[in-house]
């Protein structure tokens, strides 16, 4: 069986699926999911036998440390996996609800009913964790999901995708309505975002090569996770202590997230004020600092910084920092540079701050806050899939409500068209 | 200069023009409407005479009378243009509401404003009407936009483009706002739909040949406008009366429309007093119907329906019917054969009713009313760019707020991630 003919296969049983969990009531979602929860605790040390191999593969094949770092799952990741799966099982149901009814000039009475996707792609890398938090995701929203994680994974994903089948069948559901591509072939990823008659959309999370092939390739709506190249922007009238704890905060709370800040922006009129303490503070820390002119004659040990490093997500310890004369020239940066995820502005300037937050075209835009609030959890969604980059459907941290879509429904009487 | 060269410099000129018109104020986009309005109101004589040109070429080129009759404007339906983007301005401005701010644990505040999506691209075929309907909803939902007609109505759109480039620029407004592409190289169009950097959101409207094409090509998430394969099911317990109504109505006020009812589903415990009636009604239109053996049994001078038959979008007066065991049967054809547009059940039974509308998978779903509703005007929308079959984003008609999406605001006093 070619690599297509076996994907389709998956996705046909998928679409069949997806009318059995679209139907399925609030009740038996959840204890699908808590159901689930308890294979994982169970199947603790086959999960991380399979994760084991994987991790000897990667090792062997010189895997870079950091993927093998996030491909690690330990009794702990194991324990929260499930954990995550049980939070779900408390959250509201997206589904079902109807908006209040209009009633048209016509006598028709007019509104929208929340409905799931239908069937979900989601094409992700080395944490095998997706695989729970997505299948749950998806299985709460009503949606049936294929999931594809990265190759070095795939032995964890097997072990997980066997957990969530048996949690699915002990509740009477399908196991077709989460299914693991347990191929590695990149044919497979090929096959899948171009089944346009069986799924409805794809959610790839990855680095910028996967993003951008599958953009090229995909026939199929995305919701895209590509790149945060986040900054904060210190205005003249900024509070210099709040602006010293959220640069601090949004740029080393933690250096390999999306929502961490990548380039700094600082008026000139408080540079000299502000800069050498918060480069203090990087340094200590260990953060290498790249700056224009004005912040290598501030900041000793600063080298210059390249056009290059506008657009660079580091996703480590490194930042840029440049000097700019006005709100209007941090907003032209961020828009020349900024890939429109998180953007904040430290200033006690109302006016300032309304400008900034109007015409700053990304996904979240802050005032006062740290970068990394920009997350599902922290906005009270209870959950996330993501962070999208896209402008469609879903912007910014994506919850269940991203994974669902509204449906007009009509109430007549016998109405006809005049 | 190339095409993609040429497309590409409308599209740079777009973007910087979108930042501009995202942060117009409701009285300057409602005078832009009025401005647009009265140009095309003074310039009729131009108008009808860059019309006449194009439809004189169409019938050279023995286009079909279809394309000619939808090609042709006339003095009412140029004052009718007009007439809609003053209607457009007196509508409610959907940008830059915040919603209710919640405060989180963290202590930030949390919400989400409406923007523009920034360019819009919206590709079509013959009418030169969606000239300016077009660019009068991007213009009210604060976009700029990039407007690829047909080849054929290339002199109409031009005169039309010069209005509305007037109209702009009475107001103040740059008249890169709104672009009209002026060349009817069909690479215009594949170099429109992969310009990522500048443009966020394709609109294709038009027949299925070009959309599938656009969708196997475009790099930018689109808003389609497919097909309408319509049903309407007379169910066991429906009103007789009603469903004649209904079915006559889907059927014939137009022929034309994507909501029109191309295939007619019935039960068959009904059938035998519901068909000979309704299809006296179609025959004396003069409506040919295509019939199951059933169908055909019960009514003279109905031909067998073939498979293809059942996916067929008419447009015009031919109509295939089919009986059915079951509402679940119903909905099964409706799954197989449909488009996921429109579809109306005619029932007097509440659960069967209900069943119909949580489960049917399409844009709309309705009880007791006809297809033809489905319509951004019929909605109370106030205005529509097109029906929209794609589930992601804006699903059905699509007014205003289809042209914008939602932002997260964060106001913060210096709170940072723990």
């Amino acid at each position: 069986m070619s690599e297509l003919e076996y994907v389709k296969n998956l996705a046909i049983a998928a679409k069949r699926a997806s009318k059995e969990i679209a139907a399925a009531d609030t009740r038996t979602k959840n204890t699908a999911l808590r159901n689930i929860a308890q294979e994982i605790r169970h199947q603790e040390n086959e999960i991380l036998g399979a994760n084991k191999q994987d991790v000897t593969l990667a090792k062997e094949k010189n895997l870079e440390p950091a993927l093998i770092d996030r491909l690690t799952l330990t009794s702990s990741t194991v324990h929260a996996m499930a954990d995550g799966l049980d939070q779900l099982a408390e959250l509201p149901d997206p589904i079902g609800e109807v908006s209040v009814l209009s009633e048209r000039p016509s006598g028709i009475k007019v509104g929208r009913m929340r409905v799931p996707v239908g069937v979900i792609g989601i094409i992700y890398e080395s944490r095998p964790n997706v695989t729970a938090d997505a299948a749950g995701l998806c299985l709460k929203s009503g949606n049936a999901v294929i999931l594809r994680g990265g190759s070095e994974a795939i032995h964890s994903n097997k072990a997980i995708g066997e957990c969530v089948s048996r949690g699915l069948v002990e509740t009477g559901l399908s196991k077709e309505i989460v299914q693991v591509i347990e191929t590695t072939d990149r044919a497979a990823v090929g096959a899948l975002i171009t089944l346009n008659d069986y799924v409805d959309i794809i959610v790839p999370r990855g680095g910028k090569g996967l993003i951008e092939r599958i953009t090229k390739e995909a026939t199929i709506p995305m919701i895209k996770h590509l790149d945060g190249v986040c900054h904060v922007f210190v205005d003249k009238d900024a509070d210099l202590d709040k602006a010293i704890k959220i640069a601090d905060n949004a740029k080393t709370q933690r250096y390999g997230t999306c929502n961490t800040m990548e380039t700094l922006l600082v008026h000139r009129s408080v540079a000299d004020a502000f800069l050498p303490k918060i480069c203090a503070i990087y340094q200590e820390k260990g953060v290498e600092l790249r700056g224009d002119d004005t912040v290598c004659a501030l900041v000793k040990n600063t080298s210059r910084a390249t056009e290059k490093d506008w657009y660079e997500e580091y996703l480590g310890p490194i930042l840029s920092i440049r000097v700019v004369d006005s709100v209007e020239a941090a907003m032209d940066h961020i828009a020349t540079y900024g890939s429109q995820h998180t953007e904040s502005i430290v200033t006690e300037n109302e006016t300032t701050a309304q400008k900034f937050l109007r015409e700053v075209d990304s996904s979240s835009v802050m005032v006062n806050a740290s970068t990394r609030f920009a997350d599902g959890f922290e906005y009270g969604l209870g959950a996330e899939i993501g962070i999208s980059t896209d402008k469609l459907h879903a912007r910014g941290p994506v919850g269940l409500e991203g994974l669902t879509t509204l449906k007009w429904v009509v109430y007549g009487n016998g109405e006809i068209r005049q």
